[in-house]
């Protein structure tokens, strides 16, 4: 900034970079929180951390952005890599940047969460450390994962009843019933049934198949349809 | 990553940096967006660009995020800098990264948003260079910033309707009839009275404090105050 007041000088973007070399010392991360759901379990795609700091720690599925790439290439290619899948719905969350949250120098990072059906005929976990975890068993993770993992719940917990994104985690065809477990172990609160049924009516995300459940252990229900889900931050559908 | 399945072979974060050394090479920025709202115009707080490469665009108030200092910290700092003020609302919106989206080199911005009330008898724009402008009327900026302001506007936009964000924009005693047009103004379209009083009641948001306008070009109407805030995140007040 100019100290002449009135009078803006301007500098040229190189001299700013040369008077500013200190500040370029910064490593971009992206973290994926993978969210999953599966026999009544939500769940989250982690792995043991390779770092000897953070020895027997689950980590998030991360990594450094790359000179050629943005922060939502370095997501989706994190993606790809780990999962297997393309065509993901995937959301910035939040930005980290406490001074001492990496041991090897300044690393900020960008979270993303992701939302993934675990029973996708696509979904390839070929590397044999990354495993779906029961999200509520999750005690103390490497770096600040945890509060990374809780943020991006929370963000969760807030879009699913504002956007028809829950539907990302479900089968294509699904109860009713199903869809009120998905929720309560989202939010991790029991629900009205009558009040559940009432509250999706209203909203207009789901559609009758005219289909009833086959080989449940309990009295078919109804099948339905998602009218929209979210795609790359957009909503596709009818909605 | 180890390539030998099934074990994990460990690294030390110091290994894991020299490997990397090439990544070392970001530096990251905030960008603070702060609205305003004074005489029917929604605002916002920006300076002409001091770089040649942008000679006379406007531009965000923003700064590189110094070795000592977290993201939050950083724009935190910027804000007592260019309005005196320190009990801002202050909320983080999306991590920028496109890969030129700064001539001095690769410069990740993250960019918040915060609601100031521009006759705050602590505000002191003791810049001359920083000027509040009506947002309707932006046009080109300078970097990616009108994506950065229109992203926080439409993020803005969406947290009015949740929470009592809007309060922050307005001096303690407020009419319905400017709640409304505030609303109106952030919102970009006309409302109608009799719904956005009832809806705004509904939220039970303001409280009435039997008292009347003065000095108003109209007929006077009843003045009330917020019953809750936001505050540096998390709301205050007794909702």
């Amino acid at each position: 900034m100019s100290t002449n007041k009135g009078k803006l000088s301007l500098k040229t973007a190189e001299i700013e970079k040369i008077s500013h070399l200190d500040y370029f010392n910064i490593a971009v991360s992206v973290d994926c929180v993978i969210f999953g759901y599966e026999q009544n379990e939500f769940k989250v795609l982690l792995i043991e951390s390779d770092l000897e700091e953070f020895k027997g720690k689950l980590s998030l599925l991360g990594d450094l952005v790359r000179p050629d790439e943005d922060l939502d290439s370095a997501s989706y290619r994190i993606l790809k890599e780990r999962t297997g899948l393309d065509d993901v719905y995937l959301q910035q969350v939040h930005t980290f940047g406490a001074i001492q949250r990496h041991p090897s120098g300044r690393v900020i990072t960008t979270a993303y969460y992701s939302l993934v059906n675990i029973n996708h005929h696509q979904l390839k976990i070929s590397d044999n450390q990354v495993h779906w975890h029961n999200v509520a068993d999750i005690r103390a993770m490497a770096f600040d994962h945890k509060q990374i993992l809780d943020t991006c719940h929370e963000m969760l917990r807030s879009h699913i009843m504002e956007h028809p994104v829950i539907f990302n985690l479900l089968p294509e065809k699904f109860s009713l019933r199903l869809l009120q477990d998905l929720y309560e172990a989202i939010l991790g609160v029991q629900l009205d049934r009558r009040n559940f049924r009432k509250k999706i009516s209203l909203k207009d995300w789901v559609q009758d198949l005219d289909e009833m459940e086959t080989d449940v252990p309990h009295r078919p229900g109804k099948l339905y349809k998602a009218k929209a889900k979210m795609s790359n931050g957009t909503i596709t559908g009818v909605i």
